[in-house]
């Protein structure tokens, strides 16, 4: 596959100077799309409507959302202070995924260096992170076939932590892709992940694309098709990892490790290490985001609750470090079931 | 609320001499449309597509399917042979609610007393049904308040167990209603139940009728709203009970009480004794539907995910015994997870 949910196009945006090119997943698999994006109100809307969506993704949007804020500032001669509070914004725009934050930190102490400086480091960046995915992914399959078995596996994901949602390769399904290369992946069993079926839409989309036999399953079977033995172990990606092991990611997540637990198989958490947020000392102190609840009560603008009943639309979860038997990031895995510490 | 699931139009049918009367619960809350349904064709497609669903209901459609298999045996000319296999196709266009086949099974010794002697049978199952709802909700919110709290309860449901499932009240929702007579239900958080929405579209629908405080949330939420201590209790319908308490009941359910094993909370099951079915020793040798995938990967007759990706669909899973904390029927309360056995 060759799309990419995020790059820099150098000639495009309004003056030709620059912008940020993402394709639109709120459209997929129906139709490919691309978002040429070149201001921060443009920027945030896209983040929050998750056209651009995914721990890692968000960070190279966070950085390159900087270079933004900045051309936006030349071109509309705003201060310095007005350029803080735009990148601010971008900062802002998503209050989970620890990434998004990162990634503007990672390329801001850079704006004194000029604008050159900060593309530089958002495209190492981005660069960085594919790396990174693939050598988590490494990490995680050695892991998984010495935990689980030298053998073609049974994974349960849910969501998308896919290419799609990164700069490129994937964490959980750059794990997948991994054990694909080592011929040891039997079956896939997605979870649709309502409200916004980023399993049924972008995981499906890049599993049919690789060719890697898989089914899409409603959130509700995920809890059944892990007791009932279906699947070897599940692996998926995180929006935030605490110090001590507990995962925020999309909402559903618990209820899947729960299953593991009972059915005694591992729960993976792919990520890199832009996801674990040490100054975060477990999960009790994450901001879950609530998104708005016409996501739950209505579905492609149609109503399918009735007019008097509200939605409760929790973006995400947290599971225990007790439920998750291995976080992989490029520096190696740790077990944070078995009492291993991030940080 | 004054619609009802199923009742006997004794004037419907093509002949006048009666018919079916369904509320087509495939296009509710949008609209409120009924079926007249006087073959068993009609009957068994309606089942099939869910224009009548819930365990209950279906003993009363088993039943009521019998007279409309005799009338239209009676129209046709057909032998006893031929009526026998149409009364088979009734009992077995569903396999897992256990219900659907003793409604058949309730009535079918007295076809040949005559078409009078089974309809008169098959209405006073429908009676008792209804007289059955109310006594297991009363006793179901006895064991609530003495094991949660005589204050008002947050409540989470999966599914739609309510009149809609029922001939009358409902089971789950049933126990909501009673609380909500003794001013004991705070507010009450509705699974969505996808595939096919039974929770947004008939619970929201039922809630909402009602005034009862609600909201509907994704299946995969549940876990986080149990675990964050958002609910005091889950309660839930069946579809099938097991001699030694496994409850079979929607997909999803078993997430559900994993969730409130984890929050130390009690999973309340609450069904007719005739969903109790002593000669299933356990869950183990339940069949579980699996219906088309089409069903997950389209939403509203529109493809949600890619062409190439197959839906793995089972409607149904299978609760164990030790997570249920009580099952009540109208007969009582018994606590599977305190090792009681249902016979």
């Amino acid at each position: 596959m060759t799309e990419r949910a995020i790059t820099w196009d150098a000639r495009g945006g309004r003056g030709g100077s620059g912008a940020v090119r993402l394709l639109d997943q709120t459209l997929l698999p129906g139709r490919t799309e691309y978002l040429d994006v070149d201001t921060v109100d443009d920027l945030v809307a896209a983040i929050r409507a998750l056209a651009v969506r995914g721990a890692p993704a968000l960070g190279v949007a966070g950085a390159l959302g900087v270079v933004v804020a900045m051309d936006e500032a030349a071109r509309e001669g705003r201060d310095r202070a007005a350029l803080e509070a735009a990148v601010d914004r971008v900062r802002d725009a998503r209050p989970t995924a620890v990434n998004l934050r990162w990634g503007v930190e990672q390329v801001r102490s850079l704006v004194d260096d000029g604008r050159e400086a900060v593309l530089e480091a958002a495209l190492d960046l981005a660069a960085a992170d594919e790396a990174a995915n693939r050598l988590l992914s490494r990490h995680a399959a050695d892991w998984l076939q010495e935990r689980v078995g030298h053998r073609p596996l049974r994974v349960l994901t849910h969501c998308n932590a896919g290419l799609l949602a990164a700069s490129a390769w994937g964490t959980a399904l750059g794990v997948v892709r991994e054990l694909r290369t080592r011929d040891a992946v039997e079956f896939v069993y997605a979870d649709e992940t309502r409200p916004l079926l980023q399993g049924a839409r972008l995981t499906a989309w890049e599993l049919a694309a690789e060719g890697i036999p898989h089914a899409v399953q409603v959130d509700g079977a995920a809890a059944s098709t892990i007791v009932r033995g279906l699947v070897d172990c599940a692996v998926v990606g995180a929006d935030r990892i605490a110090a001590n092991g507990d995962v925020a990611n999309k909402v559903g997540t618990l209820g899947v490790a729960l299953a593991c637990r009972e059915a005694g198989i591992p729960l993976l958490v792919a990520a890199p290490w832009s996801t674990v947020d040490l100054a975060t000392p477990d999960g009790s102190v994450i901001e879950i985001e609530e998104r708005a609840g016409e996501e739950v009560t209505a579905f492609g603008g149609t109503r399918t609750a009735p007019e008097g009943s509200s939605g409760f639309n929790p973006a995400f979860d947290v599971t225990p470090a007790r439920l998750v038997a291995a976080v992989a990031t490029e520096r190696g895995v740790v077990e944070p079931a078995s009492g291993d510490r991030l940080g």
